[in-house]
C-alpha cells in the first residue's frame, strides 16, 4: 500500500477508483438498460486430452453484445492430478480451478461495487478451501463426488468503515455469477460423438 | 495419432494404458478401501486482488491422505474481465474457468475409467459452452447471476465399440467431482476480516 497520496489520487480519482473505469462501467449499465439483449453472452472452453489425467483447455472465443468476440490472446490451461492421485501433476486438479474461479469472481465484483460506491480498496486477499471425500469419485462409499463444503475467508482493507466494506463483500456475493453456479447448480447436458 | 504399433504397445500396455498407471490406480483403490479416511482431502486457492477486475490466485498446498501436501510447483492463475465487460483482459473471466474445470474433470475420469476397463483411447476433445444473461449480475433484470445452461460436446475415439466408448463418458459423468458441484451446488460460507 502506497502512503503517497499524490499517486493514490492519480489512480483513485472518481473515474478510475480501484482501477475500475467507473465512467465506462456506468455507460455500459446504461447501454444494457437500453438494449437488454446485449447482455446475452456465451463463454466457451475447448479441451483436448493429453495423457493420463492431463488435459489442456484453450479459451479465447466468446459471444456477447450481439457478436462473436475473442480475448486479446488465447489463454491455455493444463489440468492434471498430483502423484498421490495417480497423475503427473502437470497442472492443478480440475476441482481446484473451481476455487480460483469463486475467489476471482467475488473479488472482481468487490472492486466494481466499491468503485461505484466511491470506496477505495487498498487490499483484498482471500483463501478458498474445498473439503472433499474422494470415496465418492472412487465409488467406495455413498458420499457425493464433489465438495461437501466450500469456505471463503476474505481480508479486506479500504478507506470506508468496517460495515461499508462488509456490505461491499455482501453485495458482490449477491451478484456473483460463480457463487450462483456453485451454490445453486446449473443444468449440464453432455453430447458424445464417437469418431 | 501414431500408426506405429510398436510405440503404441510401449505406451499402452496393460499397466500404462492411456498414460494411466493402472497398477498404482488399483493399489490406491485398495489402500483407500482399507483406510477410508485417507480419501479426506482439502483443496485451496489463495487469491490476491491486483487492479480493477484483475486478480491472481496461487494454488499449491492441499491436505490429503492424512497430511499436508503440495503440488510439485506453485501454479498461478490470473482472472480479469475483457474490455467489453470493463476489464483489461489480463486473464479469462472467473466464470470461464468453470468450463475448463468441467471439461478437465470429465476427461481425466474418462482416461482412468477407460484404462481400468482395458479400453485404449486415442482422442478426447470437448467444447464446453455456458450461456449467461449478464442482466443478472448487472442487477437490471430478475434473472439468475450464473449460467442458465452449460453444454459439453465430446469427440471420442478409441479401440472399443461405440457403446463402450459412450459408457466410459457416462461413467465419468457419474463419478465427476466438478459435474456434481456444477449440477447440484455446494454450500459456500464467506467470512470477512476487515484489516
Amino acid at each position: 500500500m502506497s502512503t503517497d497520496t499524490t499517486s493514490r489520487s492519480d489512480t483513485n480519482n472518481d473515474t478510475n477508483r480501484n482501477g475500475v473505469d467507473t465512467a465506462t462501467l456506468f455507460a455500459t449499465l446504461d447501454a444494457v438498460k437500453a438494449l437488454p439483449a446485449a447482455a446475452q453472452f456465451q463463454f466457451r472452453a475447448h479441451n483436448e486430452w493429453q495423457h493420463g489425467t492431463h488435459s489442456r483447455s484453450t479459451i479465447s472465443d466468446f459471444f456477447g453484445v450481439g457478436e462473436e468476440r475473442a480475448h486479446e490472446r488465447e489463454f491455455v490451461f493444463d489440468a492434471d492430478h498430483p502423484a498421490v492421485l495417480v497423475g503427473q501433476d502437470r497442472g492443478v486438479t480440475p476441482i481446484e480451478f473451481v476455487l480460483h474461479s469463486l475467489a476471482a469472481c467475488l473479488t472482481a465484483g468487490m472492486a466494481n461495487i466499491a468503485a461505484a460506491r466511491g470506496v477505495t480498496l487498498t487490499e483484498v486477499r482471500s483463501t478458498v478451501t474445498g473439503d472433499i471425500d474422494l470415496n465418492g469419485i472412487l465409488g467406495l462409499q455413498p458420499v457425493r463426488n464433489g465438495y461437501q463444503q466450500v469456505s471463503v475467508r476474505f481480508v479486506v482493507r479500504g478507506d470506508a468503515p468496517e460495515e461499508v466494506l462488509r456490505s461491499v463483500v455482501e453485495q458482490s456475493r449477491q451478484r456473483s455469477a460463480v457463487y450462483d453456479v456453485i451454490t445453486n447448480g446449473v443444468p449440464v447436458d453432455i453430447e458424445v460423438e464417437v469418431a
